[in-house]
């Protein structure tokens, strides 16, 4: 069962602050960048890091999302060009950061995850930095893209973007990847909802695997997404000149929706704790039955068979009207049978009274499936937003 | 086990904010508009959204209440004529908010659920606006209102309510909706109770499964319930002109019974665990019974056989005096079965010892009913308010 | 197994505030009136409301106490007669309110629950109403008054309280009421103390039954003392002119009596928890302790009675030299004897390897009563105050 | 299994604030005072309180230590001579309060908790009075005293503490008494060390109570340790012209040991939970040991018997040719026997498929050795102070 | 199984406050000194204490770094030149402090640990004292340093580091012992992992030992990082002059790191309880297991031995029509095999239907490689800083 061999990516200890490391198997940088002001919008994938500069004054926001942290060279001239901060490059690039927002003189700077879930949870570090007329996204160039919609809105000029000033953009980027948690935990909601299933139904050896899976799946996203929400409360209320009011009611918004998402975590944690308690009492629950099952069988024929071989003894008969006269008696059979016959009996009798036998709780419970459906609102369920 | 399909609708990630989408399921809104002060009530359904102009000016207190959400196009209209804003109206069509309280610049804007529990617990999201003389209140339309009994109260003018201003109509209906939680926890309540009988008495498979459901619905209250308290708290003591000092007042009641609500809840879902432990000790117990009657049985009977089983051997006693001499002694067969019935009695004599007979804890314990009634307090008690 | 039914007193939701629903079934009220000041005591039970007038200007303090709330209409007019607020009034009649202390105009309202526990545990709500000259109380007017030796000492001018105000009054009782927690809680630790000595000599299947009773008598108290150590909290700190600077240092002898009570109410449910542990540890070894029994027994004998069991099948030993020629050997059922019992021998030293013989956890355990006699402190001893 | 009577010294609910009650069983009281200043030091034990008059004046610091609780007359006369509060008199007799630090007008008030392990558990309430020039501490007086390596200090002159005030005085006792839970957490650790190193190895039927017991301790040590920290912090913060700043200085030292404290209570508190777990587990693991020992002799066995107890049958051979032919073939009796040896061989096949066989886990754990010894640092570790 | 005995180096409990106590088997102290400037770096292994004197003045920055601390004498000699407080020495020494920042007149005292995971975990106390232009750090003096990457950066002036003052060097050897729980940290994950593939696989008897152990080393690593986290942000925000601006922006990035380190610390406690209860859902997996085939074998075989045993009965045949005709049948023996035959397939039949056989749980599991590998991102994953 070997498991994908992580990359060490990381600066190694008593390295000077600032170090770049890329991780040499990370994809090339691929910089896009999108300007766009009210009048117009303009797209181009560049080459040069300095065709920047070019956009930058023309523009009165100007987007430019890199994707792919594998060329430590480019990644720095792009913060000389725009003048980022030495810590918070180096923290763009060791993609191991817990979500945070962080104040520097003349930029903001936020770390965020975003999650995807196909056949398994995967998480991906999205930086982000605000200037005054810019905003740079950095990715690391896997596969799904959550800002599409985004470009989409930009494209069009939906919903009044263009209008709006970088802030705005950085709250849409922001809300873009925040939604993306939803149909994440719509996913693991489903699969704790067959788990449930299973486990009244048929629990198998692999069904508490599976719980445990899910658990460390909420506890990964749990760890990624609490930050996330001191994060966005920061980022709400401190004060910063680059975040207008309006905006700011915008991230309140996207703060709900981390709390939702927060929300939802823990109830998953709570329900999965749950449901491996549940696993045990049924895991029990079948041993218990399987140990009655055992115990009438060989309780009522353990008896009868020590009966039988009491018959099955050589004494000899003939030297003693003493030595198993039953054998030589016209009856002695039946009488035998009619003996083992009522001891059995009395066993039934007797499981019956301790309530062992007719097991009603497996049979095949016709009222569930109307007591489970039409169940309109429960703890795995994520719509909205 | 299939449970009924949840309707998708969610805002897809990236969508602008504001963004209005209908559940096209969902039933088209019925209006009711009830207009009164301290001379007069007038009720109407109106159709046309228009027709709430002619309200606003002509009486002190406007309610208009909004049955359905299942028409985008009507709402936003109403929205407009009132000056709701957007966001807000937003939240009020995708029905999976948080509890909250927002302070919009001329209106309040408040999300609370309220929960029934016929056969399952089903909640539905409650949203109300509260203006300088009128209350806006939006339901999913599903069967059961609980306003009808703050009509009545209008209509027939108790208690003062027509003379009190539009922050006193959304204390009520708030307090209506909190109110509708104690019968929900009286049936939560009942049904621990039943569990609890069950399980002392006799626990079969079902019995976990179904503490299991009770918690979960704990859950899915327990997130309802929480932000609803934040959510009064802030309404309590955030300043805002449109709530008076008096209906302060009032809401601090409010508070306090949503407080006692989450009392409650805990309560019960502390009960709920303990219930799985009592669960899990009394399937422990059984099973410890179900081996002692086993091994009980097999050890007396297994020996007995064996010794029995012996002298069924075929060793041919003519060959040689050592051959079994016993199968021709004349009182062989006697003293046989009494070496059996002497090995019997001492392995009674030893499970004595043990304490393995008698089995006094499945006896009929009659000193339990005065024990378990006349209990005057107990924490499945939820009747006053 | 029936329980008491519960009354349902609730106000029914969307009941206008301050409606005040009196128990049917509740004792009328009795009410009580002790007035008294420095050169006097005079007490008298009343019948008319209005006799409490002619107290009111004549004594420094006069304490009402109401017993049974059976009767709204004299509540309500006692209510008018001191100007005790309508909401006040309500929370005193519906007797489930979580302990509070609320700050009136020109009165102080505070709700506390007492508790006994004589079988079962019991609480009762108590309202308080501090006036300038005047205390109330109400109680549900069930048996055992928690008020008895404060009324002798108001009798017998004990500890100088004639002199002191109407605060000083509130201070003895509610200090009265706290003080009761006591004797529940040492009844509670004694219980507890013999349910750990039962668990460690003899557990039976109604120990869990009894451990998960503790449980939720503590759960109740928790709930009730929890708000009690806010409500002390605030009456201690909150500035009222009703409350004087020395009572307040009374008070906080009283507050922490209530963390003391918190204190123990919390370690005993810890207690009851590692309890229930401890119960299913022993079930389980028990249960181990079964099964050694039932292997070394069936894994002795079922081989043997299989060897038994060759030696008594019919082959013919005159058609060949191979069927069963042991049969006619001279020495051959010694030889079967002696294998058996070599078998045997060989299971038993199998067994004392694996140190399933002598079992020496179940000895009586001679070093342990000194052990566990003279412990002098212990989280199950509640004395002093 | 009797238990130490508790004496019931609890003042009864309802007495007046203030009231002293003593336990008739407590020692009589031993008061000795020690003084001292930069020139000399002065020890005595007296026998009239009054004589502590002469003390006071005369030296730069009085300690008066009284040992023992039983009379309410001496101890108040003591008060009265120093001016002590009744509250914190009643609080110092009644030895069952919570650790706490009172400001009182001329005197500051303290409780805290020794504790010993010597076989039980113990802990004594040590109360001290820190005034301008005295300090007076009470013990329940029994055996073991704290303060003599104090006493020491002074009668040597050790460290200047004879140049130091009260409060330095007051600050060493302190610290004596906290310094006093180091060696009982010690013996505590080594506890656990060894039911780990049990629980590993052969885990009883007693380990569970030991565990549970080491439980109760902590639970104990907890609920005294815990005000206490409370307690340092007021001292060490809170403003009083009785401490100075430089004492404050050492007082910080103090609350340090006592967040290590409880830092290890905690931690042993997590440790015994773990215990119990790792208990639990090793015993399910050994049931499922003995069971497979039943399960593979069983069904190796049960077979073969059933196979033999076939040709044991006395089905007539010579009344037809179907009747058991194979008793009277040349090969008969080396066929069954061949038959049953390949059905066992069959059955140790699929045991050992299954991985039953073997039992590596129960090996002697050659690497275990160097891999428990050498552990440098762990969490039962409390030297240092 | 013998531990290591720890050594007795606490100071006893009454002693005077700042008394040195070294452990007599602690290493000597060695101590280097490493002064730099922007000009220079001049390195000495020193004999005398004397000789840091003539460092101090010559160079903007002296670190004294001190080797073992098993002589006390050379150890307050050093203290007495540099001024530094008696109690941060005492601290010092004895090594068992928790974490902490404290500020004194003229300089700066921390206490960190830093840890290594060879086979076992061992954790070191680290004491750093921050002057106006000097830094003095001691070690325990055990193999592995820290500090050597921070000796290189300044011998080979990297990082701009020599043009930095003493708060710079001491925010780099924080740094420096901080980032070293990173690779311990994922020593742990790895371990887990592997524990988890052997719980799902399959679990032995020293599994939950292991799992323990790795709790225990998580309990170890918890107590020692929760206060050095509070120690941080101290350090980052209470003023001191000793620290510069520039400077707490870098302690912003340490304690960052400190909070991820707690985070994994968390998760992987939670994760370690998780697998407990992984193992322990799989033991009792394995336990119905056992316990079925034993049921199946039993309950097939028993009665067909009882059959059997039944024709082994020796009743005369000749004596009576009635005893056992069916022994002198034509087909008696064929159609005794035939019933046996039915009932066998009748048992099979109900444990098919009961789900017994088959046992999928089982099987290889083909699907789960493709399910576990290519997990992107998870809890066990501790790169990057």
């Amino acid at each position: 069962m070997s498991r994908r061999k992580r990359q060490k990516r990381r600066t190694p200890p008593g390295a000077p602050p600032g170090t770049l490391v890329a991780d040499p198997s990370a994809p090339k940088p691929v910089i896009s960048v999108m300007a766009y002001g009210g009048d117009g919008c303009s797209e181009e994938v560049i080459r040069d890091v300095n065709d920047v500069r070019g956009y930058l004054p023309r523009w009165p926001v100007t987007w430019i999302n890199v994707d792919g942290l594998g060329d430590v060279q480019t990644i720095s001239q792009l913060a000389d060009v725009l003048g980022l901060h030495r810590l918070a490059v180096e923290d763009t690039v060791n993609t191991h950061q817990r979500a945070k927002v962080e104040h520097y003189p003349n930029h903001l700077f936020m770390v965020a995850h975003m999650a995807t879930c196909n056949e398994h949870l995967e998480t991906e570090q999205v930086s982000l930095f605000l200037g005054k007329s810019f905003v740079v996204t950095f990715q690391a160039g896997q596969p799904g893209d959550p800002f599409n919609p985004v470009r989409e809105r930009i494209r069009h000029a939906v919903g009044g973007i263009r209008q709006s000033g970088a802030d705005h953009l950085a709250y849409c980027l922001i809300d873009a990847v925040i939604d993306g948690y939803f149909p994440v935990l719509e996913t693991i909601g489903e699969r704790l909802e067959e788990l449930e299933d299973e486990i009244i139904g048929h629990p198998t050896g692999r069904t508490s695997a599976r719980i445990h899976e899910i658990k460390r799946n909420l506890m990964t996203l749990r760890r990624t997404v609490w930050p996330l929400r001191e994060a966005m409360n920061s980022l709400m209320r401190d004060p910063n000149p680059l975040v207008s009011d309006e905006t700011r009611l915008f991230l309140r918004d996207c703060y709900d929706h981390t709390v939702r998402v927060i929300d939802f975590i823990e109830t998953y944690r709570e329900l999965g704790s749950d449901l491996m308690d549940l696993y045990l009492s049924r895991v029990s629950q079948r041993m218990t039955e399987v140990m009655k099952v055992l115990t009438i069988i060989a309780t009522i024929f353990i008896p009868l068979t020590f009966i039988s071989s009491i018959y099955g003894m050589n004494f000899h008969t003939d030297r003693s009207p003493w030595n198993m006269p039953e054998l030589t008696w016209y009856l002695g059979y039946p009488l035998a049978l009619g003996l083992m016959a009522m001891m059995a009996l009395g066993m039934l009798y007797y499981f019956r009274r301790k309530g062992w036998l007719g097991s009603p709780d497996e049979s095949p419970r016709p009222p569930t499936p109307p007591d489970q459906g039409g169940k309109p609102f429960d703890p795995t369920d994520t719509q909205g937003r």
